[in-house]
């Protein structure tokens, strides 16, 4: 969907930088080098990741070796691939930062505390992207406020469901709770939709399937105003069916 | 704040039946009789809740004898209250049910296996709304979409963040993830946002306290087509600085 | 090993019945119709089991079909397979049920609350035996007390550790917090140490395979006093290296 | 009650050191300046703590003084307190350890990970002792078996009931998964009995008072076998209503 999507908005944005979150471009779980390769391929210029990282081992080495794909900073320095990258367009430097909430997920240690490092590691960057793939809401606002002022933008991911609450805050940081999912908004987290029902209402274990009923791309845009500080920030939701809705 | 946004909303929209999620009510968590009264004195119609329902021993009676008051209906038969209501007004019944997820929050049986039971208290009214009080997106998703066709509209509460997909899902039933909280944006989950953040980066205990920086309204506005049906959702963000805006 | 073990038991200690928690009975995680035939096979009475209940398809229509085995009593009723049984040898009848925590555990009521309903399926029984299947201590403490006086045995299951606490409470039931595995005490929790401990340190996902070292059998051996009451509870604890010890 | 049995003890097994978890020395939930100078008063050598650690505000300082008292290692370093202290008796001394788990529980760090760190800490002692104060026993075990051959013991606390498996693991470490606690038998894990039932039973809050019946001195004593070494285990259960039983 990125595929047919991308383009498009590129031409409509002519944004500077790509940065998607991939952890669930495998099948709906993880990530392989295949997806990753592809992305790279359409011209994203980052990937950030989340709690699915390690679930294909395929992906394991590839962490490792391509600088362009990130996991959270705040899981053990022992696993594999790092938590910041720094990418270059048009003379222009990106730092990117990503964090797992330790909320109801499993992270080495407290992403409040982490980021202080991480920032440190891509501190002399034109501008800076953190994505915090957290599950509760409160952690993500509170990184937010903490990070207001000296990143260009803080984006939530993880719920799969974009959020109403995207705003330059007042120190210049552009801000938005979850950017939603770029997958299936007929199914749930992009699964099928009749089995998290089944399984809701069951108890019964089941493999889930990724859905296809009406695939979105959802995103955000933002514009910077000099060095790590925001301008705008705006939302992209748009439907693969109609592409220009 | 309510008080003070209330009357121009309703002016502008004139709704039929107006319903408050109060389980932050009282000074950010829980609620008492003098909040609930406030509420109900305003005009509101129903009050739905959540976890911290029973956080203040004053309420417990009190949902016992207020049947516009409901509190989660999945919660255990013996706990205080109840879990569905019928409000009516010019002539019209409106069923409110209030449901709690499971994940990360005790209940006492699952949401999408209590609704049934639930839904047949209301079934006839003329219009039906269900409050999905839950952590995760995943059982929000997924009850709206069990729902779909059979309620006016499901929405969702507890995460304070307003979602950016309210639509109306193709059975005609209207649905939002989250309404977000009518409460202070400058803070986090409405408390003080210097708290939260000591918080997660000291992991120290703290007495958190209401945040009163930037407040704002939030809600969902759902226009009916026919019985237990939505034409329309509209999304509800106003700051209370700036009413019209 | 039950098999090596089980007779020698038997013949020492003349039970009137056996009841053996079955959920890692396959390679570790679950249990399939093989291992259930076995068990049976061996003359075991009845068969309880846990959360891992259901990770095996096979067990689904065996759980409906064979009423010597059971899954927890507070899983939803629509969940293949009944929480109570009854057994009966040389004219004595014993009810057993089987109960799941709901603390860090997925059931579909509180054990505290379900358990009401599963006794009086078993009311009539001579003996009744209770397995408490539950992460935390105070959910299986808690069911031991509230059920004193009312059941011939209350027994633990899930943590993999046999517990010092067994006793017979002040209304004489029999009661122990855990009565351990029968499994392989030099692994973590049955299964490979090395696995264990790799995982805790690097955060990594690993396939976990069942440990072979130092296999004991763990339970306990309850004495009736009269209807529905216990005389003496002992622990037992066997090395299948050394079947005297 | 430790007052009342620890003389007996101490003249009966004559221990080196006396180690306590005093994380339920007030009042049944966490510990103050009070509680823990009478520990001291009593002769204990080192005081332990865990999840309540930080309950009572006036023991934040207290921990910053008192070196004879830790909280857990794997904290966050900017929590007051240390996670090891070294004590010393008759030219010999004694490392202590104390560690959260950190599933289920709030930790800045995974357990088995951060006790590298900690055990440099004590590396010249001539004993060392860790107490794993956790929810689950896989990590408990898991961490018996990792520093097996490295302390002198391993102990784990936190779910207040005593486990059946203390024993001298093949590398010399003597280990338990749980000391259970010094309190009232007759309650649970402390508490009012009747209190925990009927939470239990109704999911409505409530005020927890610490338990009377039954009071009970839980421990082990652990012979040491040379330098970091142990030679033998033993379960201390004493009835402060029997002392010499
Ligand atoms: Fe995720
Ligand atoms: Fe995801
Ligand atoms: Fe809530
Ligand atoms: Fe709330
Ligand atoms: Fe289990
Ligand atoms: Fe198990
Ligand atoms: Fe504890
Ligand atoms: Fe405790």
């Amino acid at each position: 969907m990125l595929r047919e999507l991308l383009p498009g908005l590129r031409e409509e944005l002519a944004p500077d930088f790509v940065v998607v979150n991939g952890e669930n471009a495998a099948g709906g779980i993880g990530i392989t080098p295949k997806e990753a390769d592809e992305l790279l391929k359409l011209g994203v210029d980052a990937i950030t990741l989340g709690n699915h990282t390690f679930r294909h081992r395929e992906i394991w080495p590839y962490l490792a070796d391509e600088r362009r794909i990130v996991r959270p900073y705040n899981y053990l320095p022992t696993q594999p691939g790092r938590g910041t990258t720094i990418v270059e367009a048009g003379g222009t430097t990106l730092g990117v930062v990503n964090l797992s909430g330790i909320v109801h997920l499993q992270a080495g240690s407290p992403p409040l505390v982490a980021v202080d490092a991480a920032l440190r590691e891509v501190a002399h960057c034109d501008q800076i992207l953190v994505d915090m793939h957290a599950e509760v809401t409160s952690e993500k606002v509170a990184l937010g406020w903490y990070l207001d002022g000296k990143v260009t933008a803080v984006v939530g991911t993880h719920t799969h469901v974009p959020t109403a609450d995207f705003r330059v805050l007042p120190g210049g940081t552009a801000y938005i709770t979850d950017v939603g999912m770029t997958g299936a908004r007929g199914g749930v987290i992009g699964m099928k939709k009749e089995q998290s029902i089944a399984v809701m209402r069951t108890h019964m274990p089941m493999r889930y399937e990724p859905s296809e009923v009406d695939p979105w791309l959802m995103g955000v845009f933002v514009e910077s105003a000099g060095p790590r500080k925001a301008a705008a920030i705006r939302q992209i939701l748009r439907s693969a069916a109609a592409p220009s809705a």
